[in-house]
């Protein structure tokens, strides 16, 4: 199977071509533009240099969130336009599960965290047996107060995604035993959006075009400040 | 320092940009076409993205060997003709540490292996404290007889290179306790090509252009066959 993955969800962007498993080509960039000016053009030139029409791309992947507000809507926006004209199936992805895919070669688990402010972080959990990812909970906002008092003793996690850091540093502060991811495997990549996207294909969770939905898990500062000032709980 | 680094060595190849340690961006590509083909238009097309022009590259590196003798030859003369046309200073760097570089992040012994048939691996072995890389023996060609013989009773390296599973099994059978780099991080990279070219830099070991050499390890299968005709020693 053909699978075309984007990842807009951070500062930098990646697009790739994954056959199955297998990684046939990726462009990764992180160099200050926006994605609106980059997206496009690496797809294009992604499967025009690999000699792949878009015809026989089978799978559209994209990461649905958490991440940036603006970041998510560049990328599935491209990916219904993509999925939309060319009628293929698509897959809406866990930011958070796409990053863990890039530490499930070793055995634990492991916690993705992205900094979401507000002294929270956007944060699921997953056990790896070395080839499978086991999720241990959904995808959402957590304090790091909430989040160690769950963890408990159990504080062996290998971190993943731009709050590992601040998970590490406040862990570290309560006596937590837990790892830092190595720069070039923590962070979201668009191999890692194509594997969870396998695995969706996997399961039948496939949708269209149109079911694809950006998952903020939290609403936007827009949002909040619109309901507050309707007196409306946020 | 900006680095734009090739890696042409085996059947893939990529390109990156590094900011220093920093990767701003790679594009990688495995779909079976020839680097002939596929290595000129990905450097123009990944600095004209990240708009960064040739002249503010400062350093061009490249995988100098061992691996295909023809992909290396395709390397190098790009990487010369880059870094001629511009008369910046150039790294030819040996593909085995390039490769230990994906795994630097892990403590212990990385023994690096590239199939180099005939019953033997090219390899080399280096150590890491998770951020620097000893070099603890030269690149060579050795069977894996004599490789496993050198090890003794260490074995707990973890193997990268495509020939990793060929020592693996066999040092399965020899009962050694080594460990296969997980898939996505097993081959060279052209950010390994440039991770290890930023130490050479540090050390002051690049050259020019013209310094860039390939390294066959072994004389190429047309000369070894000359040589036989002519009754020389090969």
């Amino acid at each position: 199977m053909n699978i075309l993955a984007l990842d807009t969800s951070a500062k930098s962007v990646s697009v790739c071509l994954c056959r199955d498993e297998f990684l046939v080509a990726q462009s990764y960039q992180n160099s200050g533009l926006t994605h609106s000016q980059t997206l496009m053009p690496l797809c294009h030139d992604l499967l025009d240099r690999c000699g792949v029409p878009l015809r026989e791309v089978d799978l559209i992947a994209c990461a649905a969130g958490p991440g940036s507000f603006t970041g998510l809507r560049i990328g599935l926006a491209a990916a219904k336009g993509l999925g939309w004209a060319t009628e293929k199936p698509c897959c809406g992805v866990s930011t958070l599960e796409a990053m863990a895919w890039q530490m499930a070669h070793r055995r634990g688990e492991i916690l993705c965290a992205m900094d979401a402010r507000r002294g929270q972080v956007y944060n699921a959990r997953f056990f790896s047996d070395g080839e499978h990812l086991e999720r241990l909970c959904p995808d959402r906002a957590i304090s790091l107060e909430e989040l160690f008092s769950e963890l408990g003793e159990k504080t062996e996690q290998v971190l993943v995604g731009d709050g590992a850091e601040l998970c590490y540093n406040d862990g570290r502060r309560r006596g937590a035993r837990q790892e830092l991811a190595p720069p070039h495997l923590r962070f979201q990549t668009a191999w890692g959006v194509a594997r969870a996207a396998l695995e969706m294909a996997r399961a039948g969770r496939c949708t269209d075009a149109a079911g694809l939905r950006a998952q903020y898990i939290r609403l936007s500062q827009a949002e909040r400040e619109r309901l507050a000032r309707q007196g409306r709980p946020v």
